[in-house]
């Protein structure tokens, strides 16, 4: 077995290369898999992507994103349903089973669902800041969804996101929260996506991932590091394995004792790794990877 | 009752003030309390601070901050309880009862105990990435300060910091882990603070703050907002209330059914107000307050 048999890079670590280029990258980089964002498959058009990837011999990992269920509006959650329901069909064309969710903040504060990271603005919209509500708002837009989802094979898979992005883009924070909104939907409709940079810190990590693999939940795992200081966009402060301060052994161990053994995304948003050649981004993500991941997956 | 009756302001909101002119500060503006830090009592020593606040007839709702128990080493533990043990004894030279604890971060990524914050420095020190340990070592610090504490009468008052902060601050992140942190101690020794800042993201909230007050636990409610985008200086990022994007009705009346009737606190660390005038920004937070805290508090 290959060191990175399961790595699989994400377009968003290499944001500023188009999809042909990230595909080149990563078969020559030897890798079996490529996360792939949504703004890179648009950039092409889904048919000539679909017919990219399936040239390139690769697997698509993940599809990012979905979500934004937050709008309090009829409007806004008409046009979530539908934008969730052709993510979901571009999933399936791409022959991913799992499309990553991004649930969305307060309806206030929340960047437009198309924003792609590293560049989104916020959108003022009816709502207010009852976080309450708007938790329960996803609850109920996810169940309009599992449906469509079952039907097409695909996984609705829930990202906690770290704390700080609760009010701008997710409000739904913890493993724990998401295993709970999951818990009403069978594990092939709703799955989890353990991300080290958004879980690292929460005291009830180890009893959660356990809790996800027991119940069949997770979809993937994505590895990056929390880097400090905090970068001045606060979404950017992700950075290469080892350069932060996660514990990627400790968590690799309770991700393994839980039984995945799927694949593992890096997905990285920062400036300074955007400005780097794309093939030495590669070549850093597969020396930290080997050095301070594979190891501990078992 | 007057509407301010319980308002509190910290020294951290007028940071440039000095101790007798926040004192002064809080007189004219009618308060009762105020909320003090070291750094402020250190200014002009112990002993005169107390005199300078026993003239003010002013009482002091709490002073911050002792904490920093994270260190993995001989030295930097036996540092840490004999620091601890000072702010101990000047809590109760100040006639307050609740000292907070701010509980410190990965050895490796720690400002250091005297650091004020908006004034930081981080510590390189020995003790890797290990949060697990970390929080094992907060536990094993708080068991032997709290003979201590009981003796002289002093509340150790957990101070669960927003997630962000886990590295460098507080590996104590949820108010949830600072009552399971506090449990094995009566209630009298061991408290935990609620501040919206670093709480108001938790989707365990409403449950974590009746358990709190079921277990008398409740130390101090603190408010202030929490700004968008976050400050370049994620530390900065707080903001009057109504700034940013906490719903304080909704904390402010959990804290109430939980039977909280003290005194509140408003400590905000942001720039901008640190450099507008002390009486503007105290006349801003007693308006901030009338219309958006106290309606809510019962």
């Amino acid at each position: 077995m290959s060191t990175f048999e399961k790595l699989s890079i994400n377009t968003a670590t290499i944001k500023k290369a188009s999809l042909a280029e990230a595909l080149d990258l990563s078969v020559a980089a030897g890798l079996q898999h490529i996360g792939l964002w949504r703004d890179k498959v648009a950039e092409v058009g889904l048919d000539t992507a679909v017919e990219m990837v399936r040239a390139s011999g690769l697997s698509v990992s993940s599809l990012c994103r979905g979500g934004f269920l937050t709008a309090a509006d009829g409007p806004g959650q008409a046009a979530a349903l539908a934008d969730n329901k052709a993510a979901i069909l571009e999933a399936k064309a791409l022959g991913t089973t799992e499309i990553i969710m991004v649930v969305g903040g307060l309806p206030d504060f929340s960047v437009s669902p198309g924003a792609v990271d590293g560049g989104g603005t916020a959108v003022a919209a009816a709502g207010g800041k009852d976080i309450v509500l708007a938790r329960q708002r996803v609850a109920d837009r996810l169940a309009e969804l599992v449906p469509f989802a079952l039907e097409h094979g695909v996984r609705l898979v829930l990202e906690p996101l770290h704390p700080m992005y609760a009010a701008d883009r997710a409000v739904l924070s913890t493993l724990g929260q998401a295993l709970d909104l999951a818990a009403p939907h069978p594990a092939e409709a709703v799955g989890v996506v353990v991300d080290t940079f958004h879980v690292w810190w929460d005291p009830s990590l180890r009893e959660q991932i356990a809790r996800a693999g027991a119940e069949g939940r997770i979809a993937s795992y994505q590895v990056c590091d929390f880097n400090l200081p905090i970068a001045s966009d606060a979404l950017l402060s992700r950075g290469f394995m080892g350069d932060g301060v996660i514990d990627f052994a400790t968590i690799g161990s309770w991700v393994a004792e839980a039984g995945y053994n799927g694949v593992v995304e890096v997905e990285i948003f920062n400036e300074g790794i955007w400005a780097q050649p794309f093939a030495e981004v590669v070549d850093t993500v597969k020396a930290r990877y080997a050095e301070l991941v594979a190891p501990h997956l078992g």
